[in-house]
């Protein structure tokens, strides 16, 4: 006998009222509100603000949520020794899962209600940029920039890791990714924070466990891979060629093809008009080159298998990132810099639900499938008769 | 519409070879072979063994498996300094999950095989014990005890705690302990450490994960919960009262009852026995209260609910580890000494099963049911207009 649900796809595991995912028309919704609205309309802050509550803030809940961001900016103590004993070489994603715990260790607040989870949900928001920027500045033999008090979030993440203020632009660019990518439903990094928050551990806890699912190279990797893959074709005349050969091995197309999205990634289409400014802006053929593999992909994949292919949120962020000076490795960090917003709104959701059917500690079945000797088990065998047996 | 799979109760979700559980007829299968045959004729070391291979392991394999737990048997360099630089009064499992994942910042090996894996998780099921003895000597501002080379696994840990070399009784009740909490299916922390090994996240990360589920209340604090019951109790003839009294107020008994055991939980009964044993090694009242509570609440839910309730794992372990001198806050700490085995057999399955169905990364699904204004969304309403709405 065999699992028939590999993965969960399709397994419906809890209510939730976070966000909504329509592959079939390519939607993609917070709390009500379309993601093509919000990166139009509305900045990171309000939209991190929109999914750890209910709706959009009112200037008052904006006001204090920002500030909140803001006063929580600093360099926590400790945290530039520990950063400092790391060795330069370490994975950023390794740095940051034990960075996070390590706030548990430093947050002395015992009571665990939704009022003091709301709070540790601004201090991760706050501080996970910190702590990349930190590590980047710290790896690279640079001194590190103290937080700027009066930079929204997207640029002071930017300052702290470059040293320069970034212009409006860039900013606002930078603050459209993070919009993007804060929250996508259960994806396995959502899962693996809800997981933990269902046995009533702590918040920092769950989100560690979140960045630790994220660093998988089947979750938060992809972006880099698209990187290298760019980097590698190299110039705009080099994609046809290297993307046929690529199918004819019948190898996957990097940044191409969603496992939820059945037609245009809304992300995409939004991350593709940030790449195709931010290469007018610098000159960079990232944006061609990104636009020709989508295109190749397409029609290829329509010829051999006679089926539609959609870029990924992936596609386009990988160039985005590139032009905006982001070192290729930080990449994933800068996905959790925005999905921890996702995540503590799930964890909040998780554990204070007020409706029913409140989610419950997740203990699945397996299905065993291993030796049997009958319902007592197999004879254990002395070790002295084990060794003839090879 | 609302989810039917809350706490995926009862979803079978994968495959597995390593343990079996079978609750209507009480028994508990490692790799084939049944935990109360362990318990009389093997050791934690071969158990571990057990558990990350697919069979008892012939002399040679168990040997060079526990000299190799034995030569990583040592005090990482930057872990004292680093345990030195936490408050004192941090919760033994956030210690514990941010060194966990502070070792993969340690690991310089790139290849992530199933040699690499197997090798990270003797790392692990030798470190972890060292990390709960050093955080507990430093934090009760004693000086750390270096590793012994010549004490088994159980015996090194109880004796870096405690300072003393454990005499052999209490060394091989404590090495039971190990083996009897070693492994137990797609619990929460299991589950969580292989959701977070399906995206093709490092063993560290996988286990630190692990670790987050394990700290919460509803999994691994139970044993502390009972403990703290049993003390609050304090003698036997108060124990009919207490119990009387809480479940007339329908409160539930900690350490009473099971999700998946619908008989004696089979560790239930080992563990009896070793907290009988150590009650007339130590002469404490702590068996004689727990078999009292275990008698009374038996015969009230029969009259009650005309139901059977049965002992778990965690009503006699308390007892047992407050009498082996083991601080309350380390229970759980303690049951990750021990279930680090089971975990990390746990990722080396889901990152290399070779047999169909292979593990596919979690994606879930969650049902939607926060606001809904039509397929595109609420419509967004600027901020002054919200203020407004109040």
């Amino acid at each position: 006998m065999q699992t028939k649900n590999i993965g969960l796809r399709n397994i419906e595991v809890a209510d939730t009222k976070i966000s909504a995912i329509d592959g079939i028309n390519g939607k993609l919704i917070y709390r009500g509100y379309d993601v093509l609205d919000l990166v139009k309309k509305s900045t990171f802050e309000e939209t991190a603000c929109l999914l750890l509550n209910d709706d959009l803030p009112t200037q008052d809940v904006l006001s204090l949520f920002s500030e909140k961001l803001v006063t929580t900016r600093e360099i926590p103590e400790g945290l530039e020794k520990m950063l400092r004993s790391m060795p330069k070489a370490a994975n950023p994603m390794d740095v940051l899962q034990s960075t996070v715990s390590m706030m548990a260790v430093h947050d002395t607040e015992k009571v665990d209600d939704r009022i003091t989870n709301y709070s540790r949900a601004i201090n991760l928001i706050s501080k996970i940029p910190i702590i990349v920027a930190c590590w980047d500045r710290i790896r690279n033999g640079q001194e590190i920039i103290q937080p700027s008090k009066k930079l929204n979030h997207a640029g002071n993440f930017l300052y702290m890791l470059t040293g320069k203020e970034p212009d409006t632009e860039t900013a606002r660019i930078f603050d459209i990714c993070l919009i993007l990518h804060a929250e996508h439903s259960f994806n396995a990094s959502t899962f693996a924070a809800r997981e933990v928050a269902s046995t009533r551990a702590n918040m920092y806890a769950a989100v560690s466990a979140a960045v630790g699912a994220l660093s998988g190279e089947l979750h938060g990797g992809a972006n880099f891979q698209v990187m290298k893959m760019l980097l590698e074709i190299g110039s705009e005349e080099k994609v046809e060629p290297w993307i046929k050969n690529r199918l004819e091995k019948s190898q996957k197309i990097m940044g191409m093809g969603h496992a939820v999205y059945k037609t245009f990634d809304p992300r995409a289409e939004v991350l593709r008009e940030l790449s195709r400014r931010l290469a007018e802006k610098t000159g960079q053929p990232w944006y061609a080159i990104t636009k020709r593999v989508e295109e190749v992909t397409e029609e290829e994949m329509k010829k051999i298998k006679s089926s539609d292919i959609f870029p990924n949120v992936d596609l386009y962020s990988a160039s985005v990132y590139y032009m905006l000076g982001i070192p290729m490795d930080l990449n994933t960090p800068i996905f959790a810099i925005s999905r921890v917003s996702g995540w503590t709104s799930h964890i909040i959701e998780e554990k204070f639900a007020e409706a029913a059917p409140k989610p419950m500690l997740y203990r699945p079945k397996a299905v065993y499938v291993g030796k049997y000797c009958g319902p007592s088990g197999c004879e254990y065998v002395s070790i002295e008769k084990r060794l003839t047996q090879i």
